[in-house]
């Protein structure tokens, strides 16, 4: 044991709301060293954890704490979490420059990790229920009587998630899949990469220092993880990112097989990047796709599972890019540690990470790839100090840019320098760059550059079922685009085959995986029972008080109003054609009209219906309900033919509460029918209702009813 | 060798468009024998078969055929089958009884298995697009100009559907993994289970002699398929119903956890049923329970993956229960060969299930449970003349009713019978209920039995996320309620843990299951392009002509029609407010308007903006466009006060022509600007429009819209 060893403090992990590390850290035990220098920084060591007690934990105490808030809680807890973090960037921006990460790196990984928080402490609230129970789809009406009928809900699964992160992005990376565990309700039980987890540790100190999260909702686990799933079982969820070879090990992993741990992967791919055949040098596509090939070669220095590693374009066009490319390296980027002025690019992770790719690119070298840009020597590098030389105990590489003759090398295809590596390769025909596109076996991602519609519509269709996110970039999102590499929270990240066959991400949809979908059959009265939405059959409560007179604190789910019947003459129809200008024949020429297949003759305009309809729910005097803001799912069943009359039934079908405002939304059933007890229309009502009878204070000026 | 042996056929495969045998069927190979009499009946073996082949058939052939065709084209083919098939159920039937099923076991298994296609048929052209490309989900704007947006879209997988189906549904497995692979336009390879693929045989038959499938879209494995997920990889999916044991060999096979084939199983589990506390004897519950449990164990002789296997009631009425029951088996349950008068439960599928079920039940008998209805001994049953005797060379089972008085005892939870089996236990409370019923770890299907909205409330929301799908049975839904054994195909079917972690089924749902969700991200135009869907901010077209006027042979994408500013006036608020009846004082009290947090004043109607938009977009005239049926997200964004202008842009945004009929839909992207070019309201608008420019006839009489 060096005397290093023994000065050196081991990162903690966070368990059962303590922080923990090893009684005697083993001699063993990995140490981490600062990317740029070197220099020791900590040891890492989970010795001795009792693995059991913290799956325990989170399965217990986790979920029953989670199992008190409320979806939109929750998700206004994310927010809370994120307006915290966001104003303790600095410290983590310290930290992370030890990694090897520049400024625009921390974008990515830090602030980016803090927009994920953002995002789903919106969308949550925006696009879930105020409720713990999620509806997916549409009623499925499954006898004749409507007393029987089903549907889907989503119940978050009664375990833990386990998120298992790569080196790269320890914030980002952690923060992607915690939030919609948190979300779902589901505890989470967090194991970074060694390499960097000592960022990780020092977000989750954040964020248990900011007091937002409920006991149990995040556990650290600091050190190997080995055995961690032997402990899990078909409750719980193992959200793993990281090579390949370690997700086939967990995959396998008897708990994942027999056990049925539910197990998604996100792993390294060979993700390509296609130029299109319009896309000729001096077109705002072709600039757009150099730009992005070298931002996607230089940040986080390439080592991003998201990296374009296949360059794909036009045989005519190869030395343009190849050129184009190269110039562009040339010109921008400046290696050096990431603390010196002007470092556009940093080091890689660690010593093994440099020695890994070097490797990579000898192969492939050897493989009949070209070196058209870069090397593999040591590179001269901008040291902290501003002063220029080689690069010591970094772990620096120059950009590297492969150009082949054979576009269908297996080496271009199945190996992966996970650095600032690229390919260039060539094509004839749409239909090979497809098929050159399919050879990486499913990817995370790839870009297509064209301004050609067809071009694009068929590269893209053709392409698609290998990938999980296809950027089409041309003249009109060049600039405005997210870019080829960054996953944005609201679109689903993960692919197929050699990406790890998952899906991560994706707004709510990552909020789903945390869930299991149950499907529930019943009568109406049950179905309202279990979601807490009233639903078409179940029963109608006519209480004497129009509902709209109640404010949220007062209504209940199935409060309803029955109009009278009124009836709808000519007169009135003509009217109604003449002042709103809507003369279609079906409502002014009754024998036009009736050769129409759908209507007897001159019927009522679907808008009079609507407005009328308007006129016999509506309370005119102030109240709780302070405006109409919007309708759904409008069908005209039955047509209205002058002489008939309707009648309107209004039932509060949703009630979902704003828990930052004094009011929420109520969302109403609709139904009109006519005087033979048909259905003429259903629709759903959406209105703003407030908590009480007080009088609702929008601030200064107009609110939007949608922010 | 037998003489037997010899004078045996082998059951045949079809692969590649021709019926196939192997030169010589091996000494070995499985005889497959009458169920009810032990005759032999064929022999079974895919010896020498190229697998290979029949996988690369699928993917090139097979994928190549189906792109010929639309969902909506699929979907027509789905319908059409179901039809032909209609007619040949006799010559099922037939066959059907050979293998232990009853007239009701057909009812299910072939009648239900067509019913499938008829309800993807239906579901096919109803909720998908008539393309290729489903897009999930709503658009989300990624950038702050609008010209950089993401989507998701699903696209099929570029490989086969493997389906690998058991012994006890050979029509009814075989069609619910078919109906959606083939919807999604992905070929299939069928596996059925040996002791009764001749039955599936038979079904493949009739659905190539009916010409309706494209060639590669169906190929068929009679006999072993060992090696087949050696040819498998990422492209390809494997849908598995049968044993765990099975499931874990083939999730574990090194395709599935190296290769990424997409695996899904779905294993038998042990289904409980629970008894509300409320529903004592005498209730309706109480009946319907009843009558429900032993459906479940004489139904298919209780071979069903969804069985009742744990009968889950309140410990005051466990008498009462297993009184109750025993007297229904008592009463109803008439044991012998289907081909008889008056049976109601038929043999299981053979001897060898029959030892299984009986060496199960006695190690129950061994660990505490009571035989409270039944036997163990061959009983007497109807033979096949009419004659009652002993069941002689025929797999016939006494139903068994085991009551336990430790509710936890394992052999309970885990161990199951595949027979007509099951086991009543006792609970205190409902905690304890739900305790129970997770005990299972993980299941297909589970019933609550009650008519307190609060139990079902709290017993539901307890156990949906151990399970698939929890059925709601109460004096409102006992009689029209499809039951606890059968899925349905618009439900999903499926369950975490021990029933395979897999989901079938589901209407479009399964369709999903075999495509790939891809995130698209590019400008509104480059996502057009991709989806065949218009999307706000691309291109429009004002070529002179107004869209209302052009037939869907005519009319394009993106083609649209702008109207003038249109001045709403005090006096307009005021005549709309007084002919509608809509007096609400955001439209009638300037003070009143004003307090509200979301108006300046007084507004116009939102019914009125509706209603002269139609005014200023609509074409009097007859013509292509027949009938505005519905609307779709409208949102109210910027209030109107009097002085105020509108106009309205209509863009044709998705044409989705009827298959069968001389019109189609027509989804058109409303928006409304003010005078100061600010969103003043948005919606679709879903019009029916001819497919050319002559007069449409809906037949005699006036048709539905929605037909």
């Amino acid at each position: 044991m060096t005397s290093i060893d023994t000065e050196l403090l081991t990162v903690p992990s966070y368990v059962q709301e303590a922080w923990w590390t090893p009684q005697n850290t083993p001699a063993g035990a990995p140490i981490v060293r600062d990317a740029n220098t070197g220099e020791p920084l900590a040891k890492v060591s989970s010795e001795g954890l009792d693995l059991a007690a913290v799956v325990r934990y989170g399965r217990e105490t986790g979920q029953r704490n989670l199992a008190d808030f409320t979806f939109h809680q929750r998700a206004l807890k994310l927010k809370e979490l994120a307006q915290f973090l966001n104003g303790r960037r600095e410290e983590l921006y310290e930290i992370s420059a030890k990694t090897g990460a520049t400024k625009i790196d921390n974008l990515v990984d830090i602030d980016g990790g803090i927009g994920v928080l953002f995002t789903f402490g919106s969308k949550g609230r925006r696009e879930l229920p105020n409720s713990n129970v999620i509806i997916d789809g549409p009623l499925e009406v499954l006898s004749r009587d409507g007393s029987f009928a089903g549907e889907h809900i989503y119940t978050r699964i009664p375990g833990v998630a386990v998120q298992i992160n790569a080196f790269n992005f320890p914030v980002w990376g952690m923060l992607e899949k915690f939030a919609p565990a948190f979300l779902a309700g589901v505890p989470s039980i967090v194991k970074p990469a060694t390499p960097t987890g000592y960022l990780a540790e020092a977000m989750v100190r954040l964020m248990i220092e900011s007091g937002i999260l409920p006991k149990g909702s995040i556990q650290l686990i600091s050190g190997s993880a080995r055995t961690l799933l032997d402990e899990l079982d078909y409750r719980d969820l193992v959200a793993f990112t990281g090579s390949a070879s370690t997700a086939k090990a967990l995959k396998s992993h008897p708990q994942v097989v027999f056990g049925g741990v539910r197990f998604t992967s996100e792993t390294d791919s060979l993700n390509a990047a296609i130029l299109g055949p319009d896309a000729a040098a001096g077109t705002p596509e072709f600039e757009a796709f150099v730009r992005s090939v070298v931002t996607e070669m230089t940040v986080k220095a390439g080592q991003k599972c998201t990296s374009i590693r296949r360059t794909i374009v036009p045989v005519a066009l190869k030395d343009d890019v190849v050129a184009a490319i190269s110039a562009r390296l040339t010109e921008k980027v400046v290696l050096g540690d990431p603390r010196a002025e002007g470092v556009t690019m940093g080091a890689l992770a660690s010593l093994e990470q440099l020695a890994d790719v070097r490797a990579a690119v000898q192969t492939m070298l050897n493989a009949g790839g070209e070196l058209a840009y870069g090397s593999l020597d040591a590179p001269m590098v901008t040291r902290r100090d501003g002063s220029v030389g080689s690069a010591e105990d970094g772990a620096f590489m120059s950009p590297v840019l492969l150009s082949w003759s054979d576009p269908a090398a297996p080496e271009v295809h199945n190996l992966e320098a996970f650095g600032p590596v690229t390919s260039v390769i060539g094509y004839d025909s749409l239909d090979q760059a497809i098929q050159l596109a399919a050879m990486g076996a499913g990817s995370l991602v790839a870009s297509v550059c064209s301004n050609d519609p067809l071009v694009v519509q068929q590269l893209v269709t053709g392409i698609a079922a290998h990938h999980g996110r296809v950027l089409v970039l041309n003249r009109e999102d060049a600039r405005s685009s997210t870019g080829h590499g960054a996953p944005v929270p609201h679109l689903v990240h993960g692919g197929p085959g050699r990406a790890g066959g998952g899906e991560e991400l994706g707004g709510i949809r990552s909020v789903h995986h945390h869930m299991q979908r149950t499907a529930l059959q019943g009568s109406p009265n049950m179905l309202t029972a279990v979601t807490g939405v009233w639903h078409p059959g179940a029963d109608r409560h006519f209480d004497g008080t129009h509902p709209f007179r109640k404010s949220l604190a007062e209504l209940r789910i199935g409060d309803a109003f029955g109009s009278e019947l009124r009836e709808v003459s000519l007169q009135d129809v003509t009217d109604f054609a003449n002042s709103t200008g809507d003369t279609f024949y079906a409502h002014t020429n009754e024998e036009a009209a009736a050769a129409n297949p759908f209507f007897p003759g001159i019927v009522a305009h679907g808008y009079l219906l609507l407005s009328w309809a308007a006129g016999l729910f509506v309370e005119p005097a102030p109240g709780p309900v302070l405006a109409n803001y919007g309708l759904e799912n409008l069908r005209f069943i039955t047509p209205l033919a002058a002489g008939d009359s309707f009648r309107v039934t209004l039932t509060a079908k949703q009630i979902t509460p704003r828990e930052d405002q004094d009011y929420g939304e109520v969302c109403w059933d609709a139904i009109l029918h006519n005087q033979h007890d048909e259905i003429v229309a259903t629709y759903d009502v959406l209105t703003l209702v407030a908590k009480t009878q007080e009088p609702v204070d929008g601030g200064a000026g107009t609110s939007s009813m949608l922010s």
